[in-house]
């Protein structure tokens, strides 16, 4: 199990889906920073359930207590623990579920890797855990956002529903007006459609999730391992029900010929150097060049289904799993935020390491 | 800087592409292993520069000397040292790219970073470096083939030509075969012709490498930051001129329901828990699960192009950057190896971490 | 700040003196561990104040909750959070504090380091913070006590009185059985009344803590580095008040030759390698023989004192540090259980580590 | 194994005493340093063998090749790889050793850890490795004397003959004009004679080498576990044949008073705070305070010594294991420029790591 991640800015999240809280520690925030309580909430009301008819109808306050690193409003370089009490405990009976393993759910890896497992409600490998990511993400956020860095994404596919403009053809901001987090309302309201006719029917959708960081100065990134893009890639990869990433022209760029793909400098009027075509989505050589960078992330449908499915126990004995409670049809709304956290973590971080890069 | 990879299976390479040497030092290589140096400059060789006219010309015999860590033909334990000369350092002027930002490249970006850079065939920031990954990824290949382990990769896409077959149609064998390294013959004359038209153009093209991992046990993988998945997709963004990552379904699956999506589990003959389907692509909340594991990473086209192109100076200055000297038309034939080394590297540290999971 | 050890049994603690709470997350503890809380809480009370008249009179149950990482019973292979509240945070005025520098305290430093300070009973610099210590190493020493190994630390010296017999010649268990935790009962009444009496003047003692581990395996420790006894080393030197760590003949064993240091290699009745003598302290070029590990953990007097001091303010001006409150005259009674959860810390994931040494 | 040390500025050691080369390669070095070559072989030649009759008389220029990570005459960011060829391997007959194991060496543990080991003149476990550390150590050494500080280590004692003055009475540049590096002529000569007699009866002797650091700025180290002193700490006892680390008043300081033993501050006449006494070595809270740190090393006496002496094979058989070829009958003045690297490895580090503590 690894729970920790960040080089100088490191984060260790703990907490399983139904034990008594979940939460984050951060150990190397730098000290000085005002701490915004209300903007931590904020993000977190943003990621948390209940939300809309086409999010898990959970019931979780997501409220969260600061138990250390903070005096006097500010951050004291000491690490900051965060945690969020699981009010949402049903005193239920797992037992149908305790023996049996959900198709694509992690019950059997975990089962097999660790010889047993917290079968309520998943467990450690519950998405809920995010929620302790949001939570120091925010932070992380107040951090970049003194440096002039803002991070900002949206959904862009549900299904086979895509947003077909580029990002800067768009009004980012308003994807936080609707429910599913489309800057472009109508296609918002096409996904919100479509998806609560997934949810009637008991079954679930993946989508795409775009993201956008504007004000990221030159120089982040510590290659030749820890690329941005590699950095950012992994965070990504390491949410729940991630399969893919790519940033700038991503997969697509794989038809271009060079000529066409790369992106030549120039001089603008301020001095500064920028690129005319941003193909490289802001990234070269695994380091920030000043430009935007944008990126995608593919989470395929969530695994929790309303339906009967096939699958074994842990004798190995045929079973047959049955759908019922609560679920999220569509995780792509809830993951916006989520999303934003991890970018921030990545670029907190490796805008602390930068700081070392030359005499 | 950072060019340390690995938790217990470490490795920190060294070296710019032109400078008296690259190499690389694993620490934490368990001990016993029997060093097999025909293998390793097996791997290298598949990677080398030269093997055929749609790679570089570039002359580099690439032969390795093993300068510790190494005893009676076993590895002891102890940090393995190898080095590799550079052998084709032409005594050229430098100077017309000395003070230029070549687009696409890293110039620019190590420049703002580090204040100045090794502009000799892109210094550190050239491809030149991974041979030292192919060394590494061939000692922990060893280790895994041990477990019975086998990682294959192979080019599944050059531009627009795609390989139409999913990877349990194909005869993965045949990849080595052709110099394009895509295992159906047919698609490999064509994608070696087009990458070869490409090249009497003066341009460059992207592709794709696919990787089938097989054999692997259920188990490996350390959630949640450090899922098996987030690994090796930073690994594989951590090459040069990826652009993106996906595993098991990836981008396509998120047009699909969860009813669709979902593995469902079964007991084989032989006991044993397997997946009807492996749309997860073998990997379960981060967890191998036993089923292949397979994903597919995506290169832009090179950078280096043999055409003018508009750029600025180190002083902001307007120039034109002339395409001159070698260059590889398309770099994933060569990234085959690249893609499998650090495959290996990946599962070979998560293969030692596994052991500390259970008391 | 770096609240974060370990390599695969990682720990991270977080709280200050004075603020809600006081914890730790536990990253890595192997799944399948029996986890018994009262002998967590067991531990956390040999450490705890109050307990005779010779440590501090702040009154802390210093009871534990577990957030995580621990079900039916088991540790899980999850993040164990463990935290403790502070009940004893008396609302008093800070203010004659909250500007003065206390001598050999860590308030200069904190405040220039950071540019400003939790000033509230030494904030993250309090002892308070090894609570956290003991209770993750209590989980250590659960983890190691299944291996057969067991950890026992005594005071050996308190100011010039000195307990001349080596820990052979001593009973070990006898040293829980007085106030001191000193196993000869005569020395450990003598420094009972000399500790009594340094705090009835206000003042406050040194004092050396020794530490025997048994039944440890020959083969823990990784050189050149993380020699076992560097990382016992550091783990030690971490703790409040430490000024020097020895092990085996320590700095006694400069002032003999090679001839009388060395210890002999024989084999004993069962087989096993031994040694004639253990001037080695149990590791020999950074790993483990066999033989009982010692170490010794000098401590030097609490810098809290009853009596007024010199000083200066966060203004550089002249003040008067005036003592009141509570302090502990003597810091090594309590030390004990602390030494004794570094080395378990230290000690398990050594052990965890050691399992990748080998093919 | 672990041969890698540093968060930001990271080294990584390799090599065998008789293989073909030793090596470091330094990861995280800022770029814009001046790489005066002439200063790190000046270091090396004081590390290095034969410099006196008081030496081990085996011959190794000790001559090293710059890698990589240096392009005209200044760092680049990138890893700086070292390497220094083993010139004295005599190709003799190691079958007297190759299945004893001598006493007091690492032979038995390295054995028992890894299942086989390099036998040649120690392998992996020979102070050769100390060689790369004092290259690398060179490098921080130049990157700290830009900031203004310098390191001085000394011998202090040999046997049972010490210098009875502390540092502040004594002119510690005499140090490197005597074969013995003791401050002290007088002393220095009876050390000489002295050790020059161990040599001759074919024994060893351990001794204390003190270290001295002036200039350093307050602010550096990372509590809690990462604490200035707890990483020099780690740092000395991982060099070969250290048993103790002490700093500031150290063990002795265990017998003071509080009352004593603290240090009032004062403000100077330039307005900076200051210690009227300085028995916390400069380090308080783990964190430097702008006074001079110093502190002890404690060497056992070399374990290879001209006499016969019991031991087992690894049959476990009884065998004489008898002294031939060259030895160091003293230490320590070869590990004074050991403990000056080492020391430079740290600060360095926390001189880099200090740079994210504050926003």
């Amino acid at each position: 199990m690894s729970s920790t991640y960040g080089t100088l800015f490191k984060i260790s999240t703990f907490g399983e889906s139904h034990g008594s809280a979940i939460g984050v520690v951060i150990d190397g925030c730098p000290a000085g920073l005002a701490f915004d309580t209300d903007f931590i909430q904020h993000e977190l009301d943003r990621r948390k359930p209940g939300q809309s008819r086409i999010t898990t109808q959970r019931r979780e306050a997501d409220e969260f207590d600061v138990l250390s690193g903070v005096f006097e409003g500010h951050t004291q370089g000491t690490p900051i623990a965060l945690i969020i009490r699981n009010t949402d405990q049903r005193s239920k009976d797992y037992g149908h579920i305790s023996e049996q393993f959900r198709p694509s759910h992690a019950d059997y890896t975990y089962q097999t890797k660790y010889g047993s497992r917290d079968y309520r409600g998943g467990g450690r490998s519950s998405a809920r855990e995010t929620a302790a990511r949001v939570a120091a993400g925010a932070v992380a956020k107040l951090l970049l956002a003194q440096a002039g860095v803002q991070i900002t994404a949206y959904v862009s596919q549900v299904g086979k529903l895509k947003l077909e403009k580029a990002y800067p053809e768009l009004n980012l901001a308003l994807a936080e007006e609707n429910a599913v987090r489309c800057p472009d309302p109508e296609t918002a309201e096409q996904m919100f459609q479509y998806i609560d006719g997934i949810r009637k029917q008991g079954d679930s959708i993946g989508g795409i999730v775009d993201c956008v960081v504007t004000g990221l100065p030159a120089g982040l990134g510590e290659p030749v391992f820890d690329k941005l893009h590699a950095e950012l890639g992994k965070a990504m990869l390491s949410i729940n029900a991630v399969k893919g990433f790519e940033y700038g022209s991503g997969f697509a760029g794989v038809e271009q010929l060079g000529s066409e793909h790369n992106d030549e400098f120039y001089t603008d009027e301020s001095g500064r150097v920028r690129t005319k075509t941003n193909k490289s989505g802001g990234i070269q050589g695994g380091i920030s060049n000043g430009e935007d960078i944008y990126f995608r992330t593919a989470f395929k449908p969530v695994a929790t289904i309303m339906q009967d499915q096939d699958s074994v126990d842990v004798h190995g004995q045929p079973v047959t799993v049955s759908g019922k409670g609560r679920h999220d049809p569509c995780v792509v709304p809830r993951a916006v935020p989520i999303v934003e956290a991890m970018a921030a973590l990545v670029l907190v971080d490796m805008y602390l390491r930068n700081k070392a890069a030359k005499v």
